[in-house]
């Protein structure tokens, strides 16, 4: 499929790319790249790829490019490496937003290269290599999105190796894509963060029983607030215009139930909760999740 | 054991301690009742144990009466059954919210009456009888609140009760309990019915992608936000003074992200995601999660 496959930052994504490239064998040659010299020692103790200390010796002769660091990082890995690229390599990531991305790579005026961004919607609330596992990409989406002038052809192969690895494809411009996800994604994290910052504090007398007794529902926005800080810092800055968007709407659906809670208004409490029951039954029939009850699970 | 128990509700809650208490043999007698002639049919059909349509009757003669129905219901129900009880009767409930319906049992002013309060912190986003199932309880917390004048050795036996279920017990004061659970499980929905009802907008063109595209955090809250309306409703409305108070403090914290975001303070932003991060390891060690990964499921 392709001769040589590179793999720019080994987490808990880039780790997992680089397990089922290894074992699907989805090219002649894979080669895999950290700024980390503590994931590198784990890279060479747990694969037979190689495994390059420099940077843009990483991409050399290479016909596919996944750049799975945070995206803060992208800047300086793009400068490292764009004289190194071979012609018509195909350069992708794995990156939660997209517009500010796509305009620093814009920007970079890179010559005979395939940009298409992936973000597959996949991950765990760990990080680091040791968290990685093949089979995460498998049923699950990844979004594509290109500019009108690249080659059908390279889009076409890129979807192919999501493919591979067990994922559906779907394509989106960068806009759609960073607004649907500030509604899917982002929204959600930043709700986790706050909830949590704002229940389990230190200072409260009752912290060691709000913990104890965490399974009536904050116990499952703890799972989302443990993911990457430093990968959603970088997710909130880039994407901030849709992310305060929808956060304003969201506050407005608060001091919806806020203010029914005051005037203790039963029939419009009524009207919210039955609302959003519906939504669930969505998503269980678009396939998104499972209709095993979740609360009774210890 | 106890001669006779009586469940008076037997939706997902009331129809699991059912199924637990036929299965263990806990009682001599068991009786159950429900307003709903759907769920009394089904009960019929489902268990071997007495099938009341009269409430005055399930109670009768009964040592343990636990009511499983709404809060907004208690009142109704304690006029019907009150002048039927038999003499040191101990009276539960398992209902989310305490302080209010303590009021109400209070100035009902009953003689011979162990009114003790039960939480199972146990339930699933399914509601009714057929979603109900005997190991709901196990390895899960039950509070337990009375006031100081209620006999130790009824406390001890209803405690022994839900340790049959399978359940761990805890005492708190009924305003503890409110508050603590406020935090645990009545902002976590709120803050979950508003997200969902925000995001997932007939209106909004995207619809359906934020349907298929929610497994990157926002289908874990579709399920809390998939709970019995009714029931909360009646948890809002008793609890509005706790939930109200927990959900400024919330808003606090929720403003603390928007304004990070805004002015894009990376430091800052890092210091949020980090603290939250700490909570979820204390989580896993106090037994009230896995630490299997979440996000990855399909």
């Amino acid at each position: 499929m392709f001769n040589k496959i590179s793999i720019i930052g080994c987490g808990l994504i880039g780790s997992s790319i680089l397990r089922a490239v290894e074992e699907k064998k989805l090219a002649t040659k894979i080669s895999a790249y950290d700024k980390s010299s503590k994931v590198i020692d784990y890279l060479k103790k747990n694969f037979s790829v190689e495994i390059c200390r420099n940077i843009s010796d990483v991409v050399k002769d290479s016909d596919l490019i996944v750049i799975a660091s945070p995206l803060s990082s992208y800047k300086e890995i793009l400068l490292s490496i764009h004289t190194s690229l071979k012609e018509n390599v195909i350069l992708t990531d794995t990156g939660s937003a997209k517009k500010e991305v796509n305009k620093i790579i814009s920007n970079l005026n890179l010559k005979n290269v395939n940009w298409i961004a992936s973000h597959p919607i996949a991950g765990t609330e760990y990080s680091g290599p040791e968290a990685g596992f093949a089979s995460l990409f498998k049923n699950r989406w990844c979004i594509i999105s290109a500019d009108k002038k690249v080659a059908e052809d390279k889009i076409k192969s890129l979807e192919n190796f999501w493919s591979k690895l067990g994922s559906k494809t779907k394509r989106m411009t960068f806009e759609d894509h960073d607004y649907v996800l500030s509604l899917t994604s982002h929204l959600p994290h930043a709700v986790a963060y706050s909830i949590v910052r704002s229940a389990i504090n230190k200072e409260d007398k009752f912290k060691d029983d709000v913990i104890q007794y965490s399974a009536g529902g904050l116990r499952d926005f703890t799972r989302i607030a443990a993911s990457d800080p430093l990968m959603w810092k970088d997710i909130f800055i880039d994407n901030s215009e849709n992310i305060l968007k929808v956060l304003d709407n969201y506050s407005k659906s608060l001091n919806e139930i806020k203010d029914a809670i005051k005037i203790k208004d039963s029939k419009k409490l009524l009207e919210i909760f039955s609302s959003t029951k519906k939504a669930r039954k969505e998503i269980i029939e678009a396939g998104q999740d499972t209709d095993k009850p979740g609360f009774g699970r210890k």
